[in-house]
């Protein structure tokens, strides 16, 4: 049995097409999107036979897959919906596709809710949180403790090179939370006044691995040295399924004019253009499983080493995507 | 008896002002001066007694000391000088202090690049660094290094908010080594690649703590959770004798606007003058024995807990200054 | 749909009364009367229709869980009993309930005994082994190593401030134990002759650590340093559901007198009554996972990062208790 | 009901026997014989009554568990597939028992294939491999990156006392590896050199310690202080279903002229048989799961503290084996 | 040449008998009078030759050594005087006799006074100290701080088996200090709270080792673990000479009643006299130099692992005791 | 002023050839050898004037010192013998020198007797040691305190590849000491019997590092994670004059059939001579000062980062040596 594009409906297309030019982004609208995408196709299918109904559906996935194959949440949503495809007719299998895809974008809709509800009850009243980078996730736990009338206050690392440790102070500001701004280089001189480290993630290995910003691991290991628990708010779109299989999580690298403007490499390097200067810019790095305390999801908190039984209760266990022929 | 500034020669008081005004300024400089002040007060002299002698010097000591308190190599230059100075006749006196004045200048004038030549001992053919901040000590390890033929890469943390890595940079592609420049966040990541951490110090502790630039510490942590030996080069001058009596050391606060400028403050709370949004902005930090393998001074390499020995031996052990009374 | 506390059987509301007034005391003994609560209620419901029915239920639950919702085992018993109804008429889930009301009996009256056994497995014959307070079910896994015919030895911390080690102390002479009563001070010095610390919990969290007996958690940190497995033995009953959404576990504080008479207080602070002399007495603290190498429950034993995976198996996953409108 | 050995096949005694004569031997050879005698009982089976069905099955396993006891692989196999026996009738029960043992035997097929695809993806294009004793799972994940194109570099401890480095050295070789021989004691040297610790397991308990060729420990816990993840490739009949109930694991003493040959120890104590020259030589030591990074399975990796939940997935958690009465 | 006991004067026996039936005691105290008694030794002295003084001497050393060997100061006291012993002639070894045991007792008695002021240099206004027994030496930091103006406040352990802690903070409460008191199990969850830890010390070993009161290193242990540092304060005179040549310090070991009252024994055992429980009451511990930050002595503060080096420039290097023949 | 070979006396020249051919070997002949040198050449030199006598002594001392310039005592002799030439006169110089000489020797005869008694003053009646390599220095600890009456017990690992382990189980059986001998790789399983950690020492540096025996470093971090202290016996001859200035101590590398006779290599490759199977085979390694305990030598016992004290005290702080012109 073979897949073939040509079954594709063309509005899935079209999402796959949205998805692949960034005009829908994110992870989770990302994760929204695919679902929807194959529940539409599921609906407009004219599969003659349950294993055709089967083939069209794994050729949608491969199609919507294949746009952006390194964003978590895509493989994520699929596998998710796929799972739930079950039945021995083509309307069995069609009708449970399109109630697993509902199922999905409604767990999705109020994961972060939930999410910051559960992290909010690690937080004591009076409690200082220290951050980094910008991370929704992360703050809806401290949104949620606010609303619970805690008092929480935050010191908040610059996040060099693109400082998006200004866009959580403003944000906290705006909720009334004091913050104190350091520069990443004062983090550990401000541990001992943090009861707590909070940050987001990009994405959530099998081995309880937490890929965020470059600067987490080594605020992590600090963190363990000075005793203050470090806590990591993910939703579990987050959660890397490639991983299960031992694949490592490839690492961007950006542009050196972020960290070094043109005009600065002129005045280290004023006489030449000089190519053993390097400037490397990795965007995330690596917090091993033993420097983090607690992964908070919308379906309850976690210690590291056992995210690894949620994601294969969630998007299952494989050794290869179910689109993969 | 009585120390009586007026018995303090007019050129002493004369390299008084200019330490107090920042005429005269680095660590070396100042000591070099307080130094040839002692000198000269010995010299012209005209005490009447061995105890009007010593009591002339200490009003000169304390005359130059109190210009800069905080500035740790000032006392240790008038502790060393005063050390030297033995006799039972004011001639003896005279020419003892002016000996000592002497030789402690000229071991400042080659502490550096003994220094040097000493950490360069610990630099291997090939040997990656990773430095932190810009210290001249540090830089002279690598420079004996790269003139004894071996080969050395860097790699440079910028260290914000000052960005003195980039003078780093610079010194370091003059000299023709190959330069890996990382905002500061991305430095447990190349921990992997690098053979040693090497910084310089700002001042040292009795207890062998290393205060040097903000972010070392953290640093450190990290280096020895990855196995990379943390070297610190820095001259006796830089030993601070009020540690040895408990004292802990004052950190210097620095401007906000090294870490924020007012164009950025303002996006972040737009609408208010808000003194809730802190930026704090320590200069320094301070990074305990334990995670320090070397410190390289010019009298020799030291485990960071024997230090206390060399600055007993160097400055003497006292309870307080030997200028009060 | 609404509960209604007008719909709870009165035999059930005796049971609620007898455990908010303590007739009815101790972990075990109030979850199996808590079953066996809801097996009453279901007995005796005169539901008309399947949603009265589970109305009924839950409002029963929600009457026993409100007497004391501090008391772990409570919601443990209630979550699994109302897991197990189901069906689509009142019949089948009056039978289902009540068969997981005696499921769950029939396995509390067995758990000790299992776990007993199970943890015995983990002591050698000739091991000495280190306690701190009293725990029934740390003292089943001796009492089933002892039943197989092994030799075991007790070092036993006294556990101020209630001394509880006393009836440890007991308990183990009655087996003919040795026993070597040591003040909680000397633990470190005698850890170098203990094959294992072992230790009961009070609850456990859904990130693995454990809430026991105050003192339990430096003493684990001490027991890694020396290289001493701490093996906690706890009921599945145990496992407090509510951390499972990052919920924090209260520690209740006790009177001062338990830690200092009057008399005492009245030879520190002679002359007053002062209120600056304060004394702190909580009666449990948190050790984590990391200091814990072994959780033994009847269901087998755990890494402390797994039973978050036992928990939800038992008792489900929610963000809130199933009685909960 | 009782089982009755009389009603075990005689081709089932026959494969007991071969086992028990080590003329079956090897951990997948025993499982694979193992599941194949269990089908051909049930193939043969001439019960009267689904009771009288299941006590067959459970005589069978227990002759075939009987053999050797100590084999990890055996009793997984075994409860794998009694798991599977379900239905109302002897044919219902006859038919599910042999597709278990089909898909038991048929995921032994590929288990070690696709482990080690699974563990190539941890491996990066020229990662160099520290290696300890020889393991077949573990080189299975060598010879995958290979296939994917990927140059792996080996350091191959020599391990002994009996020298399996050197048949790893062999294979390695002959796949074209570069291969860097070392004594046992020079890892800590080398581990600077190292991206991974890669080794197999004899067997994995339920708190997911690893039970491997003596020295593994040793090098883990060196490996953790150096940085190097460690890495176990196991496939899952390796894991220890006894530990699920605490049960510790014997560890194997062999020969001491695998140390020290005769002549060797006539050297050593020249005039007299000396009993109070002891020669240990336990074959196997134990990992605690905190110096592990990740347990390669053909079910995907794992951080060693998970383990135990994929071990009751698999075969089940009980107190005792089935075939016990 | 023979020491000869009976060249000893009759008054140094006399105060070696009040050393020995304990009519002087304490560590100052007694090594004050060992002081005096040399100086008293020299005065009187009839010796017809140098010799015969210095074997004077020696004898005089060794009657007042032999009364209470493991008391450590008085060794110290008489090595001190003895090496300041020097001449050619009898008159001038008296004298520089008599001159030495006057500086060591004029030294001795600023000493605590001196160590005050130093170890208060650590204390920052508003830090909370956390104690653990009673030490003469520890308050006089706390009070030396409370002089110099600064607020102060005390976590204070009650200190089983004989609750030194309310003596603690019996001073501290009359000198207005904030107590908190705590049972020692509570540490732990307190040291959240403290800024540092302050004790004394019974004696302190040449590689480091602090020895002191029960419960001293497991306090440590966790202190290092939260990030807290130890602060020891003691006099030179509780370094212990015997320790630079490897002797261990003994601990000795106290009667059971203070652990247990023969009441409380009695309901542990009620129907038998049982040697099987057994009670261990030891009275000291020994903390390595890894768990300590800092040594404050008169001398000023030193890391612990640099204490060998005042205590070979203050008492002498020997093999042995000088007054061992 | 110029050095010139030819003042060296004929027999110093001979004395250098001896040691230059290995006729004088290990570590205590050659620095004995070199001492009667100096001293031989003090006596027999006709110089006319104290600089020409100081210069045919550096000549002297430059032509043994560089018969064998890694050999670690021969500079230290060298430079202890030169520190105590003193005088204003060509007698003075060559008295003192000569007295210098033997002063050094008979520290030397007696130096491994006393360390012997140092070290076993550590050892405690009943103690368990973990000895690697072969060192007459920690034999002597051994010795001593058996002579001490003390029972003491060994396990010898048998430190491939030289297997150096059989002759100190040799020499342990002829003392009648119990010895269990293991492989390197059991080591971590038995430190849980062994109270003691005792190795010699090849060099030992500056920082406190220990360089000896390939093997000792992986031993130390699994004794310091097991909680077994590291004693190093080490006579001060074997401190490393080249590390005060930083530099690192050269590791010889050793024949590859040491490792692996030919036959063994020809069946890791059988077809091919194979040039990618490299045998590294390195004599030492370097064990950091956090993972030692002690240093025992024939001067007291020194924590590890104190050695630097001893070893300026005894043989001079210099950037260079003293025959250096």
């Amino acid at each position: 049995m073979v897949s073939d594009a040509s079954d594709v409906a063309p509005v899935v297309q079209s999402t796959a097409d949205d998805i692949a030019e960034m005009r829908i982004r994110g992870a989770a609208t990302i994760a929204d999107a695919a679902a929807e995408a194959l529940a539409t196709q599921a609906e407009l299918s004219d599969a003659s036979s349950p294993a055709a109904f089967r083939s069209q559906m794994h050729a949608a996935a491969k199609t919507v897959y294949e746009t952006r194959p390194t964003a978590v949440s895509l493989p994520n949503a699929l596998r998710y919906v796929l799972r739930e495809m079950d039945g021995d007719t083509v309307d069995e299998l069609r009708s449970s596709t399109i109630a697993g895809a509902e199922a999905f974008r409604r767990n999705l809709e109020r994961a972060q809710t939930t999410l910051g509800e559960i992290g909010a009850n690690r937080l004591r009243d009076g409690d200082v949180v220290m951050t980094h980078c910008h991370s929704t996730d992360a703050l809806a736990c401290i949104e949620a403790a606010l609303e619970a009338g805690k008092h929480i206050e935050a010191i908040v690392r610059e996040t060099r090179p693109r400082n998006q440790g200004h866009i959580t102070a403003r944000q906290l500001r705006e909720w009334g939370v004091p913050v104190t701004l350091i520069v990443d280089n004062a983090a550990r001189r401000y541990l001992n006044d943090a009861d707590h480290v909070l940050v987001g993630a990009d994405s959530i290995a099998a081995d309880g691995s937490v890929i965020n910003k470059i600067g987490t691991s080594g605020l992590a290991v600090n963190a363990r040295e000075r005793g203050v628990p470090v806590m990591v708010a993910a939703q579990t779109i987050k959660l890397h399924p490639d991983t299960l299989t031992g694949h490592t999580v490839a690492i961007e690298t950006r542009d050196e004019t972020e960290v070094l403007t043109p005009s600065e490499r002129n005045e280290i390097t004023p006489h030449e253009s000089d190519d053993e200067l390097t400037v490397e810019n990795p965007a995330f790095d690596v917090t091993p499983p033993r420097h983090v305390d607690a992964i908070v999801t919308e379906r309850g908190q976690f210690p590291p080493e056992s995210i690894v039984t949620l994601m294969r209760e969630l998007f299952g266990e494989t050794t290869r995507d179910p689109w993969e022929t």
